[in-house]
């Protein structure tokens, strides 16, 4: 955790901050490594200034603070020390002149009682921590492995399972069990779809039974050590015709000509386009007469299921060292069916790796 | 749905607002009965007008919104048409004044984007919907009811899986996998804490393994149908010594003091202080000579775990007919154990239902 507080304490002169206020959960957890606090209540924030690092929360979660995040000086919210006065105590006493904060994350009331204790001129809005975030290191990029690793294993056993007459909700509920029997969770509700649910790209799962002759599209996420994993495979159950493996093939095609276009920056020791590749997929989808995808081509990824960077038509991120994200093509025809084939990639030393290894080519079974 | 517009509608015109949006997920699911927006993302938006409503998601989730929130203008959110652009034309067209927005949920971007294309002036902060939500319909607490009764049923399974050398984490597992091949899903994760560790009144489970002649809680929730069930019970694993039977009595008296101060005014058909009943459990602890509880006394349940009515010692709430909430005093003693007694209660036709009923009287296993 230390040399993440290095980072930031570097980042921090190059963005002229004194400071910086740490209201995103993802964000507090990259920088304590702790992640208890839940995610529907506002239960901590951070405060990190030049010279101390805070903790602030209330007594739930005290004792547990105490113990795991010894690095951090713990103020204990109360209602006779609201969070608010602290903050405004702690940048008298160290005579804080410009706080960065989280406006992407902090909410308007919370805005506006902090603002009543502080000066709005001093605080200036931060992506700061994404920043850092976004460039991982070996050992984060190693833990994403590991829960790709598992993922492609989860995958493999899900498959065994596909039997006419097993629902959606079966499908899921097998592959949770497996994950957590192994050990981890998941990083987001498993999407199981058959059929004509899969031109949903979020389709949740229902009890829809399966029958033969449909495209089975399963998109899970598993959490290891707090780091996710993501991956979405198509397969067909019983035999397709010919235009259902076409359209397969045209996801597929549009994936490894992303991959191909990034690597041909990499090759040129040149940083990658984020657009670029979302263009190059989701030109070819269309130029075999398929839709227009109705999402991105990817997203970043690590202690959140989706982060910077993210490779939008518009996005004006550059991928290099560091990242890991998603390339996720798909095709989807409402009322028939719809197909994407997603797998993670990380760029380290120069070179673009595949974490996530669940054979992609037209599996029927 | 559509008595809720009705009633949400007669409150406007309360509250002198032209119209609402609604950035809460909560909310959005209360109004709609669409729940299949992630979390993590802002994946959809409403607009309440006096006339129209409006539902603003992206083509991710545009067929699944066409197809079940029929009675709502679905407003399809692309690059070339952003939400606020959409907002802005609804808010000319309809000739909306005055318009109410979640403060308490909104981010300070999400702010900022919105009062580029609209007038701050006709914004005003509005909690509307949580005042729509804490009064209950019948059919509601029916399903919080089933929620709960499920998880008596949860609760009695996991009781018989107490053995030496379980995990804490391995009980976590056995819950959720009864609930769900019984239909639901959890409402938050597990707490299961054996001894010290619940002292931690938001443990978050460990493959630690239990031991004979220690206190187990498990705080667990269910959702059923979107509405959440919560229970927390603390049983004796082993032989108790008399200390530990004392401290566990303490608990369950300053729940049963709150219960019958509740019904003290209940039957003088008042409508209950929220604080009162927090003020008695809380002292009745203390007079006992154990330490004050690092939470407050219960909160409000229905869509959220944690939602309107508050039990807290500055809570200037009434609780009345249509609320549901929980009663969960609890005693804690870092480095010993900590012993929790949750049970969710409903107001409804002048009388205070007890929705948990997995026995609460002191169980040794």
């Amino acid at each position: 955790m230390n040399s993440r507080l290095r980072r930031l304490r570097k980042f921090l002169d190059e963005e002229k901050l004194d400071a910086i206020f740490i209201s995103s959960l993802p964000n507090i957890i990259y920088l304590t490594n702790f992640s208890d606090f839940t995610t529907f209540e506002r239960d901590g924030f951070v405060l990190i200034t030049k010279k101390n690092q805070y903790i602030f929360t209330h007594g739930i979660y005290k004792e547990a603070v105490e113990t795991q995040v010894k690095n951090f000086i713990l103020i204990d919210i109360k209602r006779e020390n609201p969070i608010n006065k602290s903050v405004k105590n702690i940048i008298e006493k160290e005579n804080i002149q410009s706080l960065g904060f989280e406006s992407f994350d902090l909410k308007v009331d919370e805005y506006e009682r902090l603002t009543k204790e502080i000066d709005k001129k001093i605080l200036k809005t931060t992506h700061l921590i994404s920043k850092l975030r976004i460039q991982k290191t070996t050992e984060e990029i190693k833990t994403i492995k590991k829960a790709c690793l598992l993922g492609d294993k989860a995958f493999k056993f899900i498959i065994t399972k596909l039997k006419p007459g097993i629902s959606e909700l079966d499908l899921a509920a097998e592959f949770e069990y497996f994950v957590k029997s192994h050990g981890a969770t998941l990083s987001f509700d498993s999407i199981v779809a058959f059929g004509s649910h899969a031109s949903k790209p979020h389709h949740v799962p229902t009890n829809t039974k399966l029958k033969i002759n449909q495209f089975v599209l399963f998109d899970c996420g598993i959490k290891l050590n707090n780091y996710c994993s993501d991956m979405t495979r198509t397969v067909f159950f019983g035999n397709a015709t010919k235009n259902q493996k076409k359209a397969y093939q045209t996801v597929l095609i549009a994936q490894q000509k992303a991959i191909q276009q990034c690597n041909n920056f990499i090759f040129k020791h040149m940083d990658v386009p984020a657009k670029e590749l979302d263009r190059i997929a989701r030109e070819y989808l269309t130029s075999q007469n398929f839709p227009d995808m109705p999402h991105s081509l990817g997203h970043g990824i690590g202690l959140e299921v989706h982060e910077a960077p993210r490779l939008t038509p518009l996005s004006q991120e550059k991928l290099a060292s560091g990242n890991v994200f998603s390339i996720e093509p798909g095709i989807y025809i409402p009322g028939k069916f719809g197909i994407r084939i997603e797998d993670l990639f990380a760029i380290e030393n120069g070179k673009l790796f595949q974490l996530t290894k669940a054979p992609s080519k037209f599996m029927q079974v």
